[in-house]
């Protein structure tokens, strides 16, 4: 299967995601840019901002390719060679403190002594804990996963509790979903279309799972409590991307486009220091879940 | 010289700035909080928010030691040894947009081979940049540099430009300042002694300067729009600070308090998609100058 058969699917997913966004939102619009990497490759930034829902979000889709990088080939432990990556990468920040955080990705990498991997997933960060909805969001993660691989629910939710964790703050940085990287014929027993059907299963399962999750909370109202831990915990937020996620490292040692890498940043976030949420509160409780290894499904 | 000497001069200066700047301040107050390193050591961390001038302020002492994390060893290129740090750490927000941000850091580590060495300096962000406020400063900063080493100045200079700067951006963080690491008898020909007192003089030059600094701008009227920029170029902080700066980095990856680390952290920070200053203005014409190599002095 030819590299440019996944591109073109993995831009058509990005599409579809914009316009379902779109009509879920009401009101904002994505704006594209186009941009080209010095290099080699480029990609097309999607980026809403002032929506009804979303106050800022990115749906990202990029092609690059070149030479690897040398602290890239240090990390992977790889043999000087090139380097071909494509992926689709989502981060949307809601206006609505009800409304969770989300974050999706599928990508797709190859090197030029033939090597290849998939990896993706889709993660949920609420500000505020719902069970019901983290369950019906794992649930949804788990019948996805189990039309390809009914152990890859298990496997991937305790990858995603592992890497969405803050070690700095004891914290994860949310409810966790799916994570996965470097799948490939011999790790996995699945012929490579096998894989890039799940990813692509991933990709076009993000955004009616995220705009149901949207219908539920968009409506309840808030004040200025709500948008303060809202900005607490999108802090929170910052923290993880900045210092331990892999794609913002991946973005910036590539020499990526600042922009596109960073638009996972909420507009706004603050740090107080030493936040302590109020004895029973909501904010509290939900503070109290950020924690790995929770059965959503079951809980 | 005993490192016990060090660390009552360096808790005496951190005393000495918070009594310098509450006054300056006039109303907010210093909270201290002691913490304990499991490991080895602890600190005193000053917070103050919510002043007349200063929205969110630490000035942070501590004196940890220990076994020698592994990721420090492989980063210092050291052999499996004991160590030694103190220092004061500083960093203040302010309130008024037209004051600027200051970080002030002096540090003494020690392996337990007996090898030693200092490091420190004093660095300012202005939201937007005064040219005749940044001559200020960094006169002040050659004068001190001058007691001890008429080329301490040039020197300490470029590496600051070359320290604080933000690659992903092209931009340096701010206007600079001083910034050095790693001196000791041999790399300087001066005496621990000397060496000691120069980082003394800075801790010493910390306090009457910023009150300088903040007394030129902190009745100058600002509104939306400067507040808005200042967030803006808070975030720009806050990618530095979690990206790039080893100060950081060297304190998560020991164990250090997080919160004593992050009260680096602005109280709030804003991330607009492809935020370009309108033509003409005063953040235009400051964002032109976030570069290195300008010579504030004569400039």
């Amino acid at each position: 299967m030819d590299k440019a058969i996944i591109e073109k699917r993995f831009r058509a997913i990005q599409e579809s995601i914009c316009t379902q966004l779109e009509a879920a939102d009401g009101k904002g619009k994505f704006r594209e840019d186009a941009w080209q990497r010095e290099g080699g490759g480029g990609g097309f930034s999607r980026i809403m901002t002032n929506g009804d829902v979303i106050q800022k979000g990115g749906v990202n889709f990029s092609a690059v390719y070149g030479k690897t990088p040398e602290n890239i080939l240090k990390a992977l432990k790889l043999e000087p060679s090139e380097f071909y990556a494509t992926g689709v990468s989502i981060v949307i920040h809601p206006n609505n403190p009800w409304v969770p955080i989300i974050h999706m990705n599928i990508r797709y990498f190859e090197m030029s002594n033939g090597k290849y991997w998939f990896g993706g997933g889709i993660d949920l960060t609420p500000h505020y804990i719902f069970p019901e909805d983290a369950k019906y969001f794992h649930q949804k993660l788990k019948e996805v996963c189990d039309r390809t691989n009914t152990e890859y629910y298990n496997r991937f939710k305790k990858w995603a509790d592992d890497y969405f964790y803050i070690p700095h703050r004891q914290e994860t940085r949310g409810i966790g979903g799916i994570f996965y990287d470097r799948l490939d014929e011999t790790s996995e027993g699945l012929s490579k279309e096998q894989l890039f059907e799940h990813n692509c299963n991933i990709g076009e399962l993000f955004a009616p799972l995220y705009v149901e999750l949207i219908n539920r909370r968009r409506n309840t109202p808030y004040g200025e409590k709500e948008k303060y831990w809202q900005h607490i915990r999108r802090g929170r937020y910052v923290e993880f991307n900045l210092v331990y996620d892999n794609g913002t490292k991946f973005g910036l040692d590539t020499n990526g486009r600042t922009e596109s890498i960073l638009m996972s940043m909420p507009p706004m976030a603050e740090w107080t220091y030493e936040h302590k949420p109020e004895a029973g509160s909501k904010e509290e409780s939900s503070l109290a879940m950020f924690k790995k290894g929770i059965d959503w499904i079951n809980a």
